[in-house]
């Protein structure tokens, strides 16, 4: 064992200041862990409320609004004495003086600093392709998503009016993650489903939906059988799915790949994540994505009074790295809790061990696949996965509210084939879309039957 | 009888076509009026959902979300096979030629045109004032409120915390109408009763809410015991009514009237509305808000082929105008199928008359006001007006899904005292509290008890 095991020295005279800067899952449950410990919390996040990411794709597919899955930070700590919730950024970090700096000029002193910040898009340098293809990682970026997929049916259905012909309306998802899965099925459910009914131009069910992947298969994480089977469900959805195929372009209204330039009414970006630059600011090493190397104890190198969570760190175990999903972000998060108790005890500090229960994605109305590791070890697809799925993420919503809200949505959505949240807001341009129309028709654009 | 009230020529060998313009209870309640009648109708909006806006005030409160009061119009009119909905800006009307100029470009003939676009803030001529005190006409504007008053509270909190003084907690709402009345209450509710238990640095019900209406007495429009009842029940909540106060100045972080400037963390206008500019594209004679002055067919002067309805109509009845609110916009949109039944029919054009059924304003979590006029005439005020009132809300909901959600809301609300929608969306600045930060503390702005 190495000396950071050892407790840490605990300041005299006054109880240990702890800052956790992010609420998410990570954030908020070392905030939880700590409730009970005599110490004083500050939980610093640039939003006043966790977002309960997995679910957010369905806020983009408007299914959800955004109340059902975020939750005020205040609320949820409300019974919490020793913690207070600052709306604040940090753009900072002073380690010699023990020091977090905030965008208002304030400062903040630490004993120990617990940084979840989490992880942001990477465009792989190719920033100029962010405000052409949006990514999912905040309410804000999911009414953006779901702004732009509902316009494309809105501005096909005017145009057609208008003009006898539309674009086409193609979708392109980029990245065959848990993201790009989920965002596929679920715009490929709402052209072909939700949809239909409403307009009396085009028939929404023409729109095509493509999923591309750099890589060899569709849900790398996952073991080949629930790749092979995600891939299956998709395409009997109708999901274009295309594999080995780097974007190597993006314009405004098209997507290159493959050496072919492809129409894209709208294009969503799922492929690349990096970390929050947080971690940067520390000082401490991180790997390639900016993830800060943690190690057991989940501190960086030689920085005991430091914790580094969630997808904002890099922690491997038995040879590989745990993966930027909500579980072990949260069970870092109560591993914090553990540590800082053991701490002020003299004791030495446990080991972090990720304990995986599985994991699973959606692929559409009433399919999904789960890797099932706790209970028992199994692999689940199609309908019984979904019911699982449905099940944990109703579970582990915060607020009871929220849950019945969502559990009532799903419901509604299920039975009657509409989606509650259809609300445009914002302005009425599309990227690409002027472009494309300014291109005129193409024969293979116009098909004679979508009226 | 003028020779208005024959029957419109129809065009020989198709159907009439009706283009109506808007989307609110007048544009919808035209559309559904035409639904069995030999007519292809097209209802323009420029946004994709209607909005059911008397219980706007409670999204920017945050006791809703957007989606529980809009529904998009495709949806409302799914079943309606001779009706189609484009979103789109209307940017011209050539009445000769009998075409409504879109903003795509595109133009749309019509044998009849609806307008019903309805009205929007007016700032009697100081825009500058707009965007330090924004009104409450749009979903759009109902989250920048939320946004603003959440934010107000937790920049508060901040600047306490790190400073030890915060600029004070004052709303002001200028207007003393329904909406002013029922944004002032609800403010009042969230500072008193439901943000209090989420603070550790400040308290919330240290808050002022300042209501301010030019007049000599709040709600105009209503009979003066109800007004005074109003008056009451706003000061029990602890609203401070300042009538015969007319602003003569905003700024950011100050309103000032009656010779003095108080401060503002946040201001919302709910003073002046003006008639959507489509009124004046019309070039019919309009009144001095800009509203289209109607016949008892709801035509402008020598217009028997178009019909203006709702916010954007100036109709007088028993030497009196109809006021801009909810009902007689539904009535005049209802009418308006009953005069198209006329003509197709060849019989002579029927008379609107407004039939006023009553009217009422919240004021707060239980009280409210209501002056019925059937089934029986009586002036309402406290618990049983807020019963009605909800029962009625409740019931012109358009969908069932929207009925058990606010339903299920207000449930949820009433007795958890939490409002489920506290999300604060977009960034994070606030006009005008740098500068009552920068101005420093005064002595009364820090009250000791305030921790």
């Amino acid at each position: 064992m190495s000396e950071l095991t050892e407790p840490l020295k605990q300041p005299a005279g006054r109880r240990p200041r702890v800052v956790i800067v992010g609420s998410g899952f990570g954030g908020l449950h070392a905030a939880i862990g700590l409730a009970k410990l005599p110490v004083d919390v500050t939980i610093v996040d640039r939003r006043n409320h966790h977002t309960f990411q997995p679910l957010l794709y369905q806020v983009a597919l408007a299914v959800l609004s955004p109340a059902n899955i975020a939750q005020p930070i205040r609320s949820i700590l409300r019974k919490q004495p020793n913690t207070e919730v600052l709306m604040d950024d940090v753009v900072g970090i002073d380690q010699t003086a023990h020091l977090v700096i905030l965008g208002s000029g304030a400062q903040l002193e630490y004993d120990y600093l617990v940084l979840a910040t989490g992880a942001t898009h990477s465009y792989f340098g190719k920033d100029e392709w962010a405000p052409l293809a949006p990514g999912l990682k905040t309410i804000e970026d999911a009414l953006e998503i779901r702004r732009r997929v509902l316009l494309a049916f809105e501005l096909a259905e005017r145009q057609m009016q208008e003009h006898g012909w539309h674009p086409p309306l193609d979708f392109v998802v980029i990245g065959g993650g848990p993201t790009g899965v989920e965002l596929a099925g679920a715009i490929s459910d709402i052209a072909q489903l939700y949809m239909r009914r409403d307009f009396r131009h085009i028939d929404p069910a023409t729109s095509r939906v493509l999923l591309l992947d750099a890589g060899p298969r569709l849900l790398a994480a996952y073991p080949e059988d629930l790749s092979a089977k995600a891939h299956e469900e998709l395409a009997r959805l109708g999901v274009e799915v295309h594999v080995t195929s780097p974007v190597t372009g993006i314009g405004p209204g098209w997507v290159e790949f493959n050496g072919q330039r492809i129409n894209a009414a709208v294009t969503l970006w799922a492929a690349g994540v990096q970390a929050s630059p947080l971690g940067k600011l520390l000082g401490a090493p991180v790997d390639h994505r900016g993830c800060v190397l943690v190690d057991h104890h989940l501190n960086p190198a030689a920085m005991p009074e430091v914790f580094v969570l969630g997808d904002l760190a890099h922690f491997e175990q038995d040879g590989r790295q745990v993966p930027g999903v909500a579980q072990p972000a949260m069970q870092m998060g109560d591993h914090v809790g553990r540590i800082v108790s053991a701490d002020l005890a003299g004791r030495s500090r446990p080991a972090f061990r990720y304990f995986d229960k599985g994991d699973m994605a959606t692929i559409g109305r009433m399919a999904a696949i789960a890797k099932v590791e706790w209970p028992f070890k199994a692999h689940w697809s199609g309908f019984l996965a979904w019911a699982t799925w449905l099940t944990v993420h109703i579970f582990f919503l915060i607020g009871f509210r929220n849950r019945l809200a969502v559990f009532a949505a799903w419901i509604w959505t299920y039975f009657t084939f509409t989606h509650g949240a259809r609300l445009i807001t914002g302005d009425q341009r599309l990227p690409g879309w002027h472009e494309q129309v300014a291109a005129g028709p193409a024969e293979e654009q116009t098909p004679a039957s979508s009226c």
